[in-house]
C-alpha cells in the first residue's frame, strides 16, 4: 500500500482507479533521471546538515544498487503512484523508514517530476540532434553526388526552372540547419534546475539550490518556487520544435511519394522502403515515405493534446501535468523513427537522371531565362520581355510548334533581335543553371561552395553536441560512481 | 517471410524498416473482425461459384479455429505486416497455398480492413453508448436525491440565482441526451459495407456485395469502389462525437475540481478518486478529476492527427490511412475509462448540503426574482426593476447592510410599494427556485417530471440499443458456428 | 452608455476595452434572427398576459421598422456591447422605457443569443447543402461524360487499375452523400429552442416555451435552463461537419493540382482559375486549387480554437462563448467560397483523353486482371496467381520487355496455358474496365446506374431541403408581417 | 487588368475567383516593407549596372512617392492579384513600362514576399517585446506592493502553503522572462534575408545579395534559393511562441476568474474590466478575464491552422502559403490585445488582504512545516513526520478540533515532545513564509531580491529592444530619405 495515504486519506482504493492514474508506464523515461535526482538531493541534504552523512551514505548506496537494476525489477505495484514512490519503498524495504525516510526532506514530487522531467529530456534533444546531423551528412553526401545532375525545379508542382537534384537536396539541409539551431536554443531553457522548489513554496530547511544545480549539470536556476513546479513551457516549446522538423520532414516525404509515381518517375524508392499489393502484383508502392508523412501528423496533434491539457491551469502544480509526459515522449520516439526512415530512404535513393533531364529540356523551364536575355541584350524592361516571352509560350502550346521556330518572327515582330548563339545558349537548361551562380544558386560551383559551408557549419554543431553530452556524462558518472 | 514479397520486390527487407511500417500491435482491435469478413467473404465466394465448396469449407473450418485462438498464439512475425497477412500465412501453413490462396480472390486488404474498421468501430460505439446510459441513469439517481438541495446557479463562475443541486446535475443528463443521439446516427454511416471494393476497382469476378453485406449485418453498401477503399469520415465522425462528448465531461470535471476547493467546499469527492501530497500531510487532492480533464484534452489532438492526416490525400488508398487505426483506438479507450471515472465520482459524491444552502442565500442571488416582484406588484417595466434593484445591491455592498433594512426606502424613493411578504417571499431562495416550473425549470416538480421524461428517452435508447447488440451477436454467431 | 451599468458597476468604461469585448461586429449575423426573438418572445408575452396587448404591439411595430432597415443604420456605439443592447436602445429610444423596457421581461441575453444562433445557423446549413447539391449535379454531368473515358486509377499514388474519370469523379459524390446526410442529422440538434431558459434558471414569469418554439419554427426544446444557455455543441458539431467536409474538398483540390502537373497532364484547369508567375511567362498555375486546399486547412484551425474554449468551461454561460461565434461565421463562409471554387474547377476542367488512355494502357495496370485470368481459366488459387504476375512484371521491368512477349513461356514454366484472346482481353485496360460490373463498379453501365441513383438521392435531398427553407420562410413572413 | 495575364493566359477573369485569391486585404501588413524591399532591390541593381542610375533614380522616387500615401488610396483592383503588382501597376502608370517594369529584374513575387513577411514580422515581434515589458514592470510593481500581503498557495486548486500575493505574482513575471527569451531566439531566424533567391533558382543577372541584406538590415543570407522561398518556419515558430505565451496569459486569466468569485473571494477585478447582466442586477462579471482567456484559446487554433496548411506541400513555393499570411497576423493582433487586457487587469486589481490572510490561516496550510519542524526538532524521518501530521489532520476534521488542541497527546503517544513555542512558530503562516527563504522563495527578503533581479533583466532586455528599433528605424530612415 502507497506510504502516502496512511495519513489523511486511509486505504480505501479502487483498482480502476489507481490504474487510471498511475504514472508507473512512462515513468520508466524518467526512471534514471530520478535516482540521479535523489542523489543529487541527498548528497546536498549531508552537506547542508540537514540528514547525517551516516544516513546520506546508505540512501546513495542503496540508490546506487536500485540504479544497477532494471526499473522492471522493482515492486510496480500501481497502488504506488509513480517512480518516486516506487523508489522510496524500495529504500524503505531495504533501509527502513527512520533512515529512507529522510530522503524526501525538504522536497516534493512537484519539484522532483520536473527535476527528472528536464533531464530526461535534455538527453533526447541531443540525442535527436545527433540524428539531424547523421541525415544531413547523408544528404551531403547526395547532394555532392548530384551537383550536377539536371533536373527541374518546382513552383506550384509546375515545371518552373533547371536546377540539379544535388541544389534541391541542399534545401532540405538548409531547412534542417534552422532545426537544429531551434534545438540548441531551446536547450537552455531546458537545461535549469526547478530543484528545491518543493511543493511550491520552496522549504524552510536550509537547502542548497545552487549545488544541486551543479550537482546535476544544470545550467541555471529557475528560481521562482510557484512557477517551477508548474511550468511546462520547455515541454511545449520542444515539441513545438519538433512540429516544425515534421513539417519540413513531410516535405520530403511527400516528394519521395510524388516524384516515384510512374508520371513523374525522377527517383526510385529502394526496395526495402516499399511495397506489394495483396492484389495487384505490378505494384511497389513507396509505403515507408507514406507512413512517415502519417506519423509525422500525429506530432500536431500531439501537440495540440500537449496545448489543450494546460489551457487556463491556475497557479500551481496540477495533476492534469502528469498526462504531458507521455504525449512528450511519443512525440520524440515518433520523430526519432521517422528521421531514420527519410535518412534511409534519401541515402538510397535512385536518381533517374535521363527523366530529370528530359525535365529540363521541355515544358519552357528556361523561359525565364529567355526574358532576361532579352533584358540584357535588347536593354528592354523585364516587364516587356516577360511579355513577350509569354506570348512566344503561349503561340508555341497554341501552334504546336517549338519556341525555336517561332522566335525570330516574335522578335522582329517586337522589332528586337538576338543573336542564335544568345538564343540557344537562354533555351539550354544546363547553361541556365551554370548562370544562376549567385549565393545560394543552383551553379555547380555554388552548390560545391554550399556543401562545404553546410559541412562546416555541421562540425561547428557536433563540437557542441559532443560538449553537451560529455556534460551529462560526467554528471552521471559522478553522481552513480 | 511475407509472400507478397516474393514477386515484384524480392526479400530485400530491413528490420527496423518492418518494425516501422506493421500495423500488427494495434491489428488485435481488428483480429476477430478480419475472420468474420473471411468466412463472409469465402461464403459467398462459394454460393458464387468462384471458388469450390471444397475449399470453402477448409477455409472457414480454419478461420474458425483461427478465431477460437487468441491472436497472440500466431505468428506475429512484423515481416508479415498485418493481421490480414498473418492469417493467410497461418492458412497456407495449414491447408496449402493451392487451397488457402483462393481467400484473397475478388478482394484487396484495401477493402478488408475498411470493413474490419467498421466491424469493429460499430461495436465500441455501442460499448460507449452502454457506458453513456450507465452514467445517465447514476446522474439520474443523484439528481432525484437532490431534487430539492438548494444551491446556487452560476454564470460567468459567479453566483446567479438560486437552482437545486438536482437541476444542475440534470443539465449534464440533457447533454449526454445529444451525445448518444449522435452516436446513434454515426452508426449508420460507420455501419455500410465497403466490402467487394477491391483494390479500388471492384473486380472481374461475380462477387455479390448485398450478400456479403447482408452477412456480416451492415445496413447498407458504400457502392462506389475508390470511395470505399480511401473514405475515413466514418473514423472522423467517431472521433469529433468523442471530442464533443469529452467537452462536456470536462465541464463536470472541472466543476468537481472547483466546487470540491476549500473556497466552494460545495462537495465533497470520495477518497478513492483522491490522493494525498508526498510533503503536504494535510493535502486531499481530486487526481482523478484532474487526471481525467487532461486525458479529454487529448481526444482533441488525436481528432487533429486524424484530420492532419487525411488532408489532402488523393485517391484512393493510401498507406498513411493505417495511421488512423492506433488514434482511433486510442480515442475510444481513453474515453470509455473517463466515462467510468467521472461516473464513479459523480454517483459517490457527498453534497455539503449547508454550504449550498448558504451560498444560494448570501450574495443577492434572489435578486432578478426582487426585480420580476417588482414589475408583477408594481406594473413597471423590466429595464426599470433592473435598474432599481441593480441600486439597490450597490448600496447593500457599499453600505455593509442587508437589501432588506433598505428596500422600504428605496422603494419609496421610487414611488413604488411592496408589501413585506412580497418582500420576503421574493428574497427566500428556495421560494425563487419554486416559482421557476417553466419547462426545463428548477422547480423540484419540473425536475422530477424531467427525470422521469429522461427515464423514458433512456429506455428508448436501451432498446434501440439492445437490438444492434443482438444484430451483431446474431452475426458472429452466425458466422463462426 | 450602457443603460445595463447604471446599477451595479457605474459609468466607468475604458475606449480599448469595450472594444476588445464587444460583439457587434460579428453580430451581423444574427441581427435578424435577433429581431425575430424579439417578436416572438414579445408576442408570447402579450398571450401570456405578462404585457399588455398595447405596450406588445408598440413594441413589435417598432421592431419591424428596425428589421427593415439595416444594421449599419443603428447606433452602434462599442459600449453598449451587443445587438441586443443596441436593438432595445433604439426600441427605448422610440418608445420610451417604461413600454421598451418590457420587452425584456423573463428572458436574458443567455438565452437569447442561443436562441439567435440557432436560428441563424439552421440558415446557413441550409445554404452549404444548396451548395453541395448544386455541385454533386455538375459532378454527376461531367461523370456521365467520362463514363467512357479510359484512364488508371491510383494507390499510393501508384498506377493500380483502369478505371474511367466517369467512375472517378463519382467517388466524390459518394463521399459528398455522406457530407450532406450529415448536415440533415445536425439540423435537428441546431432546430430546437432554449428561449425561456433565461440567465440560467427560467424564470418565475409565466412562460410558455412551447409558444416560442413554435412561432420560430423550431422542433422542439432544449429542456434544462441549465443545459439551455451553455450548450454550444451544436457549434461544434457543424464545425466539425464541416471539417469533414473540407476534408473531402481538399482531396479533389489535390487532385486537380497533381493531375495538372506536367508530369501527368491528364487535366487541364480553366484558365479563370489559374494565374501565372510575375517571372517566369511559361507557368500556368493551379493556384485556385492550392488556394482552396489552403483555406480548407484553415477549417481544423477553427474546430480546435472552438474546443479549445470550451474546454472545461463549468456551469453556465461564461462569456468565453461569445469568442465561439466570429470562428463560426469564418467557417461556414470559407466552407461556402471553397464549395464554390471546386465546383467551378470540376465544371470546366479539360480532360486529356489521350493521356488519360496512355496511363491506362501501359505501367501494368491490368496485372490484377491477368492474375484474375489465370484463376478463372487454369483453376489456379489467386495467392499463386499473384505470384506469377508479380514475376511477369518484375522480369518485364528488368528485361525491359513487354509482358506479351514472355506471357507464354513464363506461363509453360508453370505448367499453365492460356489462349492469347484471354491473354489479349486480359491486357486490355478497357476490357478490365467493362468486365467491373458490380456493384460500385467501374463499368461504363454500373455507372450509369449510379448516376441515375445518385440523381434519385439528390431529388430526395433536394424536397427535403426546399421543406426546410420553405419552413424557415414561413416563420419569417408570419412574424415580420 | 493584370498586366502578368497577358502572356500567357489571357484576359479570361471571373469576380469570385479574383475575390476568393487575392492578398490584398491582408497586404497592408506589408505595404511598407513591400516598398522597402523595392527600394533596395532597386538600389543594388543599380550599384550592380543591371538598370541604368536614371531609371533606378525615378524608380526609387516614385516608390517614396507611394510610401507616403496610404495604401487606399492607391488601386486596389482584385485582379492585381497582390501589394506588389499594385506597386508596380501605379509605377508603370506614372513611369511608364519601359522604366516602371525594370524594378522585376532578377526577382520574383516568391522571393519578395517571403522578404516582406520578413520584415513586417520582426517589427512585430520587438512590439511584443516591448508589451511583455511594459506588462512585467507593472507587474513587479504589483508584487512588491504584496510582497507581504499573506495568502494561500495552491496545489491542484487545494489549499497548499502559505505564501504572499507578491510571491505568487512575481511566478507569472518569471515565466514570462523566457516568453521574452524565446522572441529574442526566434528574431534571429526571422531576420534573415531570402532576397535575391528569385522564384526557386536565383537568377543569372549579377545580383548582390548581401548588398540587400545589408540595406534591410538583416542579419544573414537564408542561402539555398529554394529553401528561401518556401520556408515558412519562421511564422510557425512565431505562432508557436505566442501559444505559448498565450497558454501563459491564460493561466491568469483562470486565477482573475476563480480569485474573484464570491467563494475566492480574494481579489477584485476593476469594474472597467467588468460586466453586469441584463437580467441579474447584482452581477459584476469578470468578462475580460473570460474574453482574454477564449481569445487566447484560438492562438492554439490559428497554429493549427498554419501547421496544417503545410503538412506536406513540395517544394518550393505554392499559393498555400498565401493563406498563412492573415493567420499570423490575426494571431500577433490577438495577442497584443490580450497582453494589453492582462496588464490592464493585473495593474488594477484590488486585493482584498483580510480574506486572503483568513485563508492561509485555516485549512491546515501549515502542515508541512509542522512535519518539518518535528524532522529538525525531534530527529524523526520526514516521511514518520508527514505521517503523524497526516494522522494529526485526518482527526482534527473528522473530531472537529483544531492541531492545537491535540497536538501534545498524540506527540505524547509518538514519544515525542516539542515546545509550545516551537509548534506556535510552525502553525504561525506568516512565520512560515518568512522562514523559506532560499533562492526563488516567498520569504519576503527574498522576493525583494528577486524583483530586483527581474529589474535587472528587464533593462538588459530593453537594451536589447532599443538596439533592434534602431536598427529598423534606421533602415527605413536610410532607404525613404
Amino acid at each position: 500500500m502507497n506510504i502516502l495515504r496512511r495519513g489523511r486519506l486511509g486505504s480505501n482504493v479502487k483498482e480502476d482507479v489507481m490504474k487510471f492514474t498511475t504514472s508507473l508506464e512512462f515513468d520508466k523515461e524518467i526512471f534514471e533521471s530520478d535516482i540521479l535526482c535523489d542523489i543529487a538531493h541527498t548528497t546536498m541534504l549531508v552537506e547542508q546538515n540537514v540528514i547525517s552523512e551516516e544516513n546520506g551514505k546508505k540512501i546513495i548506496a542503496e540508490l546506487k544498487k536500485i540504479a544497477e537494476q532494471s526499473m522492471e525489477s522493482l515492486n510496480l505495484d500501481p497502488s504506488l503512484d509513480d517512480i518516486h514512490m516506487v523508489i522510496e519503498s524500495e529504500l524503505i524495504k531495504e533501509l527502513g523508514e527512520d533512515v529512507a525516510g529522510r530522503m524526501h526532506t525538504g522536497r516534493s514530487r512537484n519539484d522532483e517530476v520536473a527535476t527528472d522531467l528536464r533531464l530526461s529530456l535534455r538527453k533526447k534533444v541531443l540525442e535527436i540532434i545527433t540524428h539531424l546531423i547523421a541525415m544531413e551528412k547523408n544528404m551531403l553526401r547526395v547532394s555532392r553526388e548530384h551537383k550536377e545532375t539536371l533536373t527541374v525545379g518546382y513552383t506550384h508542382l509546375q515545371q518552373a526552372q533547371p536546377v540539379t537534384f544535388g541544389h534541391h537536396i541542399l534545401s532540405h539541409v538548409s531547412a534542417i540547419e534552422r532545426d537544429i539551431s531551434r534545438f540548441f536554443d531551446t536547450y537552455n531553457r531546458i537545461n535549469i534546475s526547478p530543484l528545491g522548489c518543493g511543493a511550491m513554496a520552496t522549504t524552510g530547511f536550509n537547502l542548497n539550490r545552487k549545488r544541486t544545480q551543479e550537482l546535476l549539470g544544470f545550467y541555471d536556476l529557475i528560481e521562482n518556487s510557484m512557477d517551477g513546479v508548474s511550468s511546462r513551457d520547455f515541454v511545449v516549446e520542444t515539441m513545438a520544435n519538433i512540429s516544425m522538423l515534421g513539417t519540413n520532414l513531410s516535405k520530403i516525404c511527400e516528394e519521395l511519394v510524388v516524384f516515384s509515381s510512374a508520371e513523374f518517375n525522377t527517383i526510385e524508392i529502394a526496395n526495402e522502403y516499399t511495397s506489394t499489393s495483396s492484389i495487384m502484383p505490378q505494384k511497389k508502392n513507396p509505403d515507408v515515405a507514406e507512413i512517415t508523412r502519417a506519423k509525422l501528423s500525429t506530432l500536431n496533434g500531439e501537440l495540440v493534446t500537449v496545448l489543450t491539457i494546460m489551457k487556463a491551469l491556475p497557479n500551481t502544480y496540477n495533476r492534469d501535468l502528469q498526462e504531458i509526459s507521455p504525449h512528450l515522449w511519443k512525440s520524440v520516439y515518433t520523430l526519432i523513427d521517422s528521421i531514420q526512415m527519410v535518412d534511409g530512404m534519401i541515402s538510397t535513393v535512385k536518381v533517374n537522371k535521363e527523366r530529370m533531364k528530359e525535365n529540363a529540356e521541355k515544358n519552357y523551364s528556361t523561359a525565364t531565362e529567355l526574358a532576361d536575355t532579352l533584358v540584357r541584350e535588347c536593354g528592354i524592361a523585364f516587364r516587356m520581355a516577360h511579355g513577350i516571352v509569354g506570348e512566344l509560350v503561349k503561340r508555341s502550346i497554341e501552334e504546336k510548334v517549338e519556341i525555336k521556330e517561332i522566335i525570330l518572327e516574335v522578335l522582329e515582330k517586337n522589332n528586337l533581335s538576338l543573336s542564335q548563339e544568345k538564343i540557344d545558349t537562354a533555351l539550354d537548361p544546363f547553361e541556365n543553371v551554370k548562370l544562376r551562380n549567385v549565393i545560394g544558386g543552383p551553379a555547380p560551383k555554388e552548390v560545391e561552395r554550399a556543401i562545404s559551408s553546410f559541412n562546416e557549419k555541421i562540425s561547428s554543431h557536433k563540437e557542441k553536441l559532443d560538449e553537451k553530452i560529455a556534460e551529462i556524462e560526467s554528471v552521471k558518472k559522478n553522481l552513480l560512481k
